[in-house]
């Protein structure tokens, strides 16, 4: 072998040993399919939107009973499950909310807020390290139900930001030990929402940061 | 009407206002029916579990993309999205994060971890204060979704207890502005965990804590 060929082929195994290297850690493998179909499931988590448009249709009891319990079957650290939830379909209650608040327009819309809350009298320091967390997988589950029976939903921000738990805890007379992480407003979408593609394959990495 | 009368009347009126009220405030109203199975995404809610044992079924590049995927369609507070998915399917790696981790016994069976992390270059302070839900509600849904696929995934929590995040931090190298919330260890469950039922009524109120 020449010198030059051998300079050639020492380049070029670098090279193909960069492109694999390269495709090992950063490229998607989807092959072309489309993977927010694979299941009703996966399409549903898909589908799911901010709902802050709402028709007039009532929702049921038993809707919001079923929302709830998906909420609780979400994972929690050592399974300490510390939650609660106030489910509001009293419509001069959803006023009252509203009165004051600038999600008003979308509050006075709506057919019932779940607030969805962390009881501070359950779990221990460890435990408790985790309840945002735990609260929040709570949340998305009943927010995926809701989805899945056809309804709508938005979840507006509570804690941690003060005013905001403060604001809560007094339109709704929560106890001291219960913290309002959410207020989720539920109803029957108007239909002028609509699911946001936010798939960035960038911020999948494989195998090495 | 004597008065003895009377007096039972008004008694019998404000017993049965207060069971109404009991009624309109606290009881549940699913009338029997079994508010788990309502549909299929529903199903998959009731039916995730917590999988600590696993077989030693390979999981493909295209599950875990999926999974990754379903995450990145969860909702986050002002749309930041502030997340990044760091995976390991490599044995060796998933071996050495096994080194030393009290968890090492379902570690070293997993096919594959899943760093989720929050990404503080992403956002504004105010849409900060929700990363730990923004990226909690990512984390629900790709657990959904790997329920969804037959696979199994165990949420272990990272982020705020300070050693496991400096552990996790060190062992996969990330830069400073990551911060991983937990590792979800993934892989074909092997049939011993089963999911559990966490129906709480009490823990559901009616327009009133």
């Amino acid at each position: 072998m020449k010198l030059t060929n051998l300079v050639l082929a020492m380049a070029i195994a670098v090279f193909s040993a960069n492109t694999a290297n390269a495709a090992e850690t950063t490229k998607p493998t989807n092959g072309g399919k489309n993977l927010t179909t694979l299941n009703e499931t996966i399409k549903i988590i898909h589908q799911r939107k901010s709902v802050r448009n709402f028709s007039d249709k009532a929702v049921t009891r038993e809707q919001l009973e079923a929302i709830v319990r998906a909420g609780m079957a979400a994972p929690t650290a050592i399974n300490t499950q510390p939650w609660q939830f106030l489910v509001i379909d009293d419509k001069k209650l959803i006023s009252k909310y509203a009165e004051g608040n600038r999600a008003a327009f979308m509050i006075n819309k709506c057919q019932a807020l779940v607030v969805i809350c962390g009881d501070m009298n359950i779990g221990n320091d460890r435990s408790k390290a985790f309840w945002v967390q735990d609260v929040s997988a709570a949340t998305e589950n009943l927010l995926l139900a809701v989805e899945s029976l056809g309804l709508g939903a938005v979840w507006t921000g509570v804690y941690p930001i003060e005013e905001r738990v403060k604001e809560v805890k007094a339109k709704f007379e929560l106890p001291e030990n219960i913290i309002p992480l959410c207020v989720v407003l539920v109803g029957y979408p108007d239909g002028t929402d609509q699911p946001k593609d936010k798939w960035k394959p960038e911020r999948l990495h494989w195998n090495k940061y």
